[in-house]
């Protein structure tokens, strides 16, 4: 069966835009006082179609698969990592399990492809492409039916799941470099620059890890299209991302960007339809190097930058409560007019605040 | 009755720091992985005196007080809007009322010297020193008995309620004036690199500001101990700040330090004693230009960055559920030992992640 690309809606009508930036205009504040708070509650009513979005039910998908290039050192840690975090995520103890309880998100994880036999239990979905993608300096990372079939499974569990948004996170020892190498494919950046050190490599490691990541480009020297990019590259579980991204985007959901990996599918799933964009929110900037500069081709400006370098959708997770928040702001924050507050002397509509 | 030092026990024995730093190196998560949240984790340990620190009934406080200052056109808003902004928080409505109902902060809300009569009422604390300051531009802001009366109700304020963590908040049409002097005179940096447009002055209403600060400074160009600087330049919302932070560095309380205003006070507070700053989480920079030079000289890494100038102890709120996270991470997260995870192969003691 192929991938059919979903049909996304376009959310640049400027109507329902302009009456959510009048009503956060109008609030109790001066003008743009709540900063970046402002133009993500704009984006959320926009996403949800409301003057008074809520925030529904919310779902933190961990996508977990393994990776052949992994065989060739580019990390600091060995494979059997990735199913040991998985059992980690579903027995409560890795960082995104606990951010996760803190703030009320359902945690679903996916085996999108891991090198390991998972006894099944609630909370984990096992719909495992192959254990582990091949080695991309050799081959394909994934035939295109794996790559068309991982697309497929990663719109399936969104559109299983309830609720109005996604929060994506990855675990899969080897996945920074099929981050760097689609990076690098799809923006035409130098892979140097698209490469850093993930876990934790030394100086030699990440020396190691360029130029095996150069071999790879090599192998792959004249493919572009973004899905033969992914497929070319890897991982499952980037791929499977990249289907529920486009599936999130289609149902009008929004969309958590977590750390590089993640972003990386966005990039891949936003150069096949640029109207995903309108609904993601970018967590953070991790402290792998490569995520600022896919930031920056993704035109994003992430809400945190805490030096962050874990994935696994912690950074989505920590950052949040800054979408309640900007949800709280529209519908619960009273305006001058309702509050009785003078305006200010320059009489431009600002209304007042503190910092005065 | 004369206002007397706090005593306020140094942190800094490293024993404790130590076992806390080696707890969360040994977390499922590559070294450092989790960036600021980290040393995070250790401070509040440390203020708490735990390994396994446990946010205990949140206080967010919230100080008004009027400005003599206003009347000089310093700000974009009239002094009116203080009393109405209390109004404002009381009923629910502000930005901070919000955000505390969001995160189950309890909000008390002082009036440390607002020109108004307020009905007494739950919530609200009519600890008035007097209606507003004086003009500094004329007198100093207020006596040293004003300003002894403030910082003891700030300490009260403190010392009455519950928990082991405050957000300080505040309110004051001109406030950002007395914020900006006393950096001034505090660091000896230009006031012109102090000043910013607060609410929102334009162009011409920054120039005039600014001269109108100059008027003041040179009006007590010899004050420089830090509380005839404060008494000197204001507020009473300041003073009594400075007396909480106080009281609650005494109590081993977490300080959650809000935006340029609340900086104000601890840079007074800090100045005084140096350890306060043991017990202070800053919550963001600011856009309000001088906040980053005042957190530079307060050695301040804060966590948020989003263009905030609100106040109101707003930014406070926003960053308080990553306090809880850090607390979170240390009581709740598996060691590699506890889940069963190998090491990285460059075995050094490192745990794995997901950016792999």
């Amino acid at each position: 069966m192929p991938f059919v690309m979903p049909s996304i809606a376009d959310l640049s009508r400027v109507e329902l835009a302009q009456r959510l930036q009048h009503l956060i205009d109008h609030k109790t504040k001066p003008l743009g006082a709540l900063g970046m708070i402002e133009p993500l509650a704009v984006q959320l009513g926009r996403i949800l179609g409301s003057e008074q979005p809520r925030l529904d039910r919310p779902q933190m998908i961990v996508f977990a698969g393994d990776h052949g290039l992994a065989a060739r050192g580019v990390s600091a840690y060995p494979s059997d990592v990735t199913w040991q975090m998985v059992e980690n995520f579903l027995a409560g103890g890795a960082a995104v399990s606990v951010l996760a309880r803190q703030h009320g998100l359902s945690l679903s994880v996916v085996d999108a492809g891991v090198a390991h036999d998972f006894q099944p239990r609630a909370g984990l979905q096992i719909r495992k492409i192959a254990k582990g993608t091949a080695d991309c300096t050799q081959q394909p990372a994934m035939t295109t039916e794996q790559c068309e079939q991982a697309l497929r499974h990663g719109q399936d569990v969104v559109r299983d799941l309830p609720g109005n948004a996604i929060l994506m996170g990855e675990m899969g020892i080897g996945n920074t470099s099929s981050a760097s190498l689609i990076l690098s494919r799809l923006t035409g950046e130098p892979i140097g620059s698209c490469t850093g050190r993930g876990t934790g490599l030394d100086d030699s490691g990440l020396l190691r890890k360029v130029n095996v990541l150069r071999e790879a480009l090599a192998r792959h020297a004249h493919v572009t299209q973004p899905l033969a990019v992914l497929a070319a590259f890897g991982g499952f579980e980037i791929a499977m991302m990249v289907g529920a991204v486009l599936q999130a985007a289609a149902d009008n959901r929004v969309i958590v960007v977590d750390g590089f990996i993640a972003s990386s599918a966005v990039l891949v799933a936003a150069t096949l339809d640029r109207k995903v964009l309108q609904r993601c929110v970018f967590a953070h900037q991790s402290d792998e190097a490569g995520h600022a500069l896919m930031l920056k081709h993704l035109h994003a400006k992430p809400l945190l930058k805490l030096n962050l370098r874990l994935g696994e959708g912690s950074g989505g997770a920590l950052a949040w409560p800054l979408l309640e928040s900007a949800c709280r702001i529209l519908r619960e924050m009273a305006s001058f007019e309702s509050a009785g507050v003078s305006t200010s002397d320059q009489d431009t509509g600002q209304t007042p605040g503190s910092e005065a």
